[in-house]
């Protein structure tokens, strides 16, 4: 069948065409049915006019359900007020297949009845902007690295080492042996680095956390560069060069898109380098003020989110109610950077100047959606790598390949991982990374 | 650090630059000594002149070993015999890491040795450029379904209902319930093509077979595109046009590489549309008469070769002999359509001419790589794909959301699949899958 898409009727104005699609709407106006059909690439109004149609043509239109799957044949024309800004004057009609009692209709549903339905609650104008701005930031994301002469190097999914403790691995058996679902492709990463001086992973990544929180999925994708001979300060100008460059990339290209969602495009236009950077001795003071400040609050959100401020203590990670006043007290991302060696990962180095702290940086986007980048600059002198190893309780055995990175031409070396959903929830405002991903897995989720 | 990428000297001639990275190669002759450094981007030769150096300079030039991480400062200089082009008169050297005993050497290592110490052989120059070029191959796969206004839409790994068997999948515990490690998204890409018209998914996918041929991997990423109102005839349409797309992009972009592993770029100049398209009952007279013409052949791996062909008789699916027949006769990939309908899966259409055939197609490389695309127009009527579900011994509830999408709008839709890892073992020349991907998973192989 010679069929045009929606997005491309705007070349062939004067001309017929026939379009394939499904019923989106439909109204009626004495002799006139408009009928909207949806293709997948855009929305079409077809207009029906009774004296000029065959009748059993014209009574079709009044016989469709929503979804149901039709063939539009007619001459486009360009007219304003349509959606799209074209419109086809109908010819013929055709049904391809019948929709009945469609489960998703116009009125209201409750999430979880959509989430059971995400099969087809994808086809919803919502989901479907959401997901075409995923697809954009995740161009962009590969447009930034390809550009900039990074070699992608895919990390593998299943491993035979716990890297970091077992309790949030999905395992698997593996012709007889225990395998793990990979977290992060971070030490793999290193690998390349030392091979491509240059490089990123970019798959999903899984977590069996047993958390059920709207910043939670077990199943979702990061982007994780690395480079040889980058130091912790160079990380940062990477980071925020990255996010500049995704934000602008939906801002420019995803227009039609964050309208539909009706997204404030105002807060994101401001996401310009530089991004302020705070040192997490100093986010500790910022972080006391602001739990002054809040508590004594007409605003009793802000007495609520004080009372959670600083929960954690000093010399711990922060938490969310944290990472939420610091989001909320900027309009860009804020790169915090050398919390307490303690609370990080084994393989971050040390700060020269302090080894109190490590040379990481977690950035914290703003309007509360916490942290989507977390990255730094690996130990890279091998002696401290294997003392670190074992004061974490992980086995050398499992590390000969990679304390191997240090034995032959050890170099310094950085980067960082940036979860996409967080990213996508960010960018469209969508207030639960469920709505980022085609079909999330969570905790008690992973039907369909 | 102030450094320089060797792949960006040539903006560079003339001026003193740093460049950072490990010690390839070294040869001495009398006063001067040439010092080649890797670092990721490309090699780059230092000429040391006795006479001109700090004698502790140029000694160090003489201490330096394999791998040893370096920085070079030097002014750059065009010389077309140089690796790359351009050479640096050394300045200074300073070592960053050493590297004693670096374990692979200029000399032949078994390939087991060499799969052992994966994170290392990246390094060599051989499996370097196969990663680039596999790096081109994704890049061009993403941009040719990105450029003809096609969705990403990521399908999940995690998937609670085992659609084929479960012979053959990762099985893993999920917070009490069992799931398996997905082999395919197509099944969610039939959802997504009734959402976005054009889509495709592309990441890892898994199958725990007990195979140890040179062909096959346990974890593999692999491209699927799907597309609503698209017939098989259209299928074979995009399938040549996508394949032609990415091999001409290889040879456009990745020369270099290409002449590094030596590869006979003639060979994939050939392929560009039309493929010749060979019906299944037309494949099987074809391979008739080859096993009959090989048989009586002078070369005995031809005679070997045709005691294989057709092994698997009539009505059955090609046989690897089979497919490697039909490679090694035609200069291009060709598309074997329309098999019986019993050897393929439940969702496949049945040809409505001859329903004991399905409308499907196998796309099989030349030299002897194999079938690298699988694809087909999929059942698109309710009542018929229900029976086929039984058929198969499948479980009903395990596809409801599946069969909603032939309730609700049911439309013709086609795709196909694509293995990367065969894909890029084409265009590179390379023998086994295992040097297709940064960090191989194989029956016996999780480590590195």
């Amino acid at each position: 069948m010679k069929r045009t898409y929606i997005a491309d009727l705007k070349d062939h104005v004067g001309q017929e065409v026939t379009i394939a699609g499904w019923l989106y709407n439909k109204r009626s106006s004495g002799k006139v049915r408009f009928v909207l059909v949806r293709d997948g690439t855009g929305i079409c109004q077809a207009t029906a006019f009774k004296p000029e149609l065959d009748p059993a043509i014209f009574d079709l239109c009044d016989s469709l359900d929503q979804e149901t799957s039709i063939t539009v044949t007619g001459v486009v024309k360009a007219f304003e007020k349509a959606p799209g800004g074209f419109e086809l004057g109908l010819k013929n009609l055709a049904i391809v297949g019948v929709s009945k009692d469609y489960p998703i209709t116009p009125k209201e549903h409750g999430v979880a009845f959509l989430m059971e339905n995400r099969h087809l609650w994808l086809r919803s104008s919502r989901q479907h902007a959401i997901m075409r701005i995923r697809h954009q930031v995740i161009r962009a994301v590969r447009d930034f690295f390809d550009d900039q002469g990074f070699t992608l190097i895919d990390s593998p999914i299943l491993t035979a080492n716990a890297c970091e403790g077992t309790s949030t691995l999905f395992e698997t058996e593996y012709f007889g042996e225990k395998a793990y679902l990979s977290q992060s492709g971070q030490l793999y990463n290193e690998a390349a680095a030392m091979a491509f001086g240059k490089v990123y992973c970019f798959g999903p990544t899984f977590r069996a956390e047993k958390s059920k929180t709207r910043r939670h999925l077990t199943e979702f994708w990061m982007v994780e560069p690395e480079v040889a001979f980058m130091d912790l300060e160079e990380d940062m100008d990477l980071a925020e060069a990255f996010i500049e460059f995704v934000v602008q990339r939906v801002l420019s290209r995803c227009a039609p898109e964050l309208k539909v969602i009706e997204r404030d495009v105002t807060k994101l236009a401001n996401v310009k380098r530089p991004f302020p950077r705070l040192r997490y001795s100093d986010a500790m003071t910022f972080l006391a003020e602001k739990k002054a400040e809040f508590a004594k609050s007409d605003d009793e959100e802000l007495r609520k989110l004080s009372a959670d401020i600083l929960k954690n203590g000093p010399g711990d990670d922060l938490g969310a109610a944290d990472e939420t006043a610091i989001g909320m007290s900027h309009d860009r991302p804020v790169m915090v950077h050398r919390y307490p060696a303690a609370v990080k990962a084994f393989y971050m180095k040390n700060d020269p100047a302090d080894p109190n702290f490590a040379l990481c940086v977690d950035v914290i986007a703003p309007e509360g959606v916490g942290e989507i980048i977390g990255g730094g600059q690996r130990e890279e002198d091998l002696s401290v790598l294997e003392g670190k190893i074992a004061q974490h309780g992980l086995s050398g055995d499992a590390f000969k390949w990679y304390n191997d990175l240090r034995r032959y031409g050890s170099v310094p070396h950085s980067g960082f991982g940036m979860g996409i959903e967080r990213m996508v929830g960010w960018v469209t405002g969508a207030h639960h990374v469920r709505e980022t991903i085609p079909f999330p897995r969570m905790m008690e989720k992973i039907w369909p």
